[in-house]
């Protein structure tokens, strides 16, 4: 079996030799320009993972799994113009470095390449992997269109949060793990397992990104903590505060996340103090773990060896760990 | 055999059928929205057409003609974004109804539809379908790119802008009619055939319409003459008037075209009269017959009676004759 990394330099090396060399430059330049950046490549490696831990053939499922990554990339962009973001992997993001008829148009035409690629699945293995893809992609839509609603709602409940990171960041990996075990022509029951262990880590993974995004050690994490709290951002931290909150707290709290005036610094400052005295990030941590153990459950239902599932175990545990 | 318009009032009821009334709401009311706007149904009808002509089963091709008609619209809503249009049938845009990032996510939601619908093509033609639609959407992109490479290029020759309709326009139309007759289990050469017939009737419709827009009676055509002139857009017209003109009527046509402050008004009456003095019209209607006799050659080629083929000669001839 390939380690995980492994996995990965055949994602980095596949996608580095697509040429894009292609006319219009103008449309395939800026596609050429987001696969360069990076990034983990975890959902394609996770494929290709999923594939070789059920005895399938990784070779297979190498087309497929870029497909997926270039399907992830496309969505980046498109959310990167509608979240007005202007940094990408310490980039500048598509629409900064042109504009954003350039990101919409080379972000769809992604969307066409990535269905290329997924179509790459061995012809029997076809319309399977299709029907998840396809359903994962309008998923990622609708996550993203909740994502954007909570943004002016103020009765966000915790269970429509988990629903929406679910949907934007977990049916993704979920799908990756799934088509990789189509293709790797696993059982039903493997297949299912595989993508119920994605959904809890990737819904663990963002709880995480949550708790990072706050409590944080800010050389390791790479960023400057507190950014959610800044733009008012309704994460599960935020949600669960305003759960927990009550007298005082509650009162500071709202002012804290309403107030156009207060400083930056100062409110990330008092917001942190009040999570520390609501416990927020012991809560946080044991959710994390709660998605954590039902993805571990997932994976011992599996019928295969401990040798075979070492290398998601350890990815797992890794998530769970990371400080970044 | 069914009438085209027969075949469109099918593909009128299925959209009407289809249920959009799903979570979240606000990612489906805008493509609900979008398709009950109307619009020609021309592709899907055409897709339905072929299938019917090569004695295929209709009913088999309706998902298909639909995903057709869904991602047809996809390319409206994003291209409304990109040109900034404000009305589309009449009624707002999506981007102008509701904003431009409900418009790029409900847009990528339609594309997803749309593979979604294609896809429910029969097992057998389920690949062949895919390679043809997906080459095409990729060229429809590229289409749209080169269309707007040209609004600031002053160097376009006529020959890059009739393969620039050829992608943005044609290779839709042509796309529906392959897949129709693809799934009606046509022989290569028809499918073939009925591909390059779609491929020049397209391009003469293009050309038809940028005809319209500065020769037509505004009553019949429903809308004020002269708009790509307006909007100094490099029709055929345009390229083929700087093409012939010389002395005197290339220094107006210059001076028109760069000015900024010359009345709208104005500059559609002497742009006209520059034409008019150079038969652009008459050119421009020599380029359409031309497209028109290489599409009926395409038919005449294909080994089917005459009487299957009526339908389609019916509606070639009435893109050339149309008014509006």
């Amino acid at each position: 079996m390939k380690t995980l990394e492994e996995l990965r330099e055949i994602i980095r090396n596949s996608i580095s030799a697509i040429d894009f060399n292609r006319n219009p430059y103008e449309l395939y330049e800026p596609i050429s320009y987001i696969l360069s950046l990076g990034g983990k490549r975890l959902r394609p490696a996770l494929c290709l993972l999923a594939c070789d831990m059920v005895n399938g053939n990784v070779d297979a499922a190498i087309e497929t799994a870029i497909g997926i990554e270039i399907f992830h990339n496309f969505t980046l962009l498109h959310d990167d113009i509608m979240d007005k973001a202007e940094i990408r992997r310490g980039q500048p993001t598509v629409h900064t470095k042109w504009d954003d008829n350039v990101a919409i148009l080379s972000g769809d035409t992604m969307m066409a390449l990535a269905y290329e690629y997924i179509m790459q699945a061995p012809v029997g293995f076809r319309s399977k992997v299709f029907s998840v893809f396809n359903k994962t992609a309008i998923e990622v839509c609708e996550g993203q269109q909740y994502d954007m609603n909570f943004e002016t709602r103020d009765d966000v409940s915790i269970e429509e949060y988990l629903n929406m990171i679910r949907l934007k960041t977990a049916v993704l990996v979920a799908g990756s793990l799934k088509i990789g075990a189509i293709i790797g022509d696993a059982d039903e029951l493997t297949v299912d397992k595989l993508y119920n262990f994605g959904e809890n880590i990737g819904i663990a993974f963002q709880l995480k990104d949550d708790l990072l995004d706050v409590f944080s050690d800010v050389k390791k994490f790479g960023k400057v903590s507190g950014g959610d709290i800044v733009s008012n951002k309704k994460t599960y931290l935020y949600l669960k505060a305003f759960e927990l909150a009550s007298g005082d707290d509650l009162s500071l709290l709202t002012k804290l996340f309403s107030s156009k005036t207060v400083d930056a610094k100062e409110k990330v400052i008092n917001v942190k103090e009040i999570y520390e005295s609501l416990k927020i990030q012991q809560v946080t941590e044991a959710k994390i773990e709660f998605y954590y153990q039902r993805a571990k459950t997932c994976l011992d239902e599996i019928k295969l060896s401990q040798e075979k599932k070492a290398e998601l175990v350890k990815y797992a545990e890794s998530l769970k760990r990371r400080e970044r």
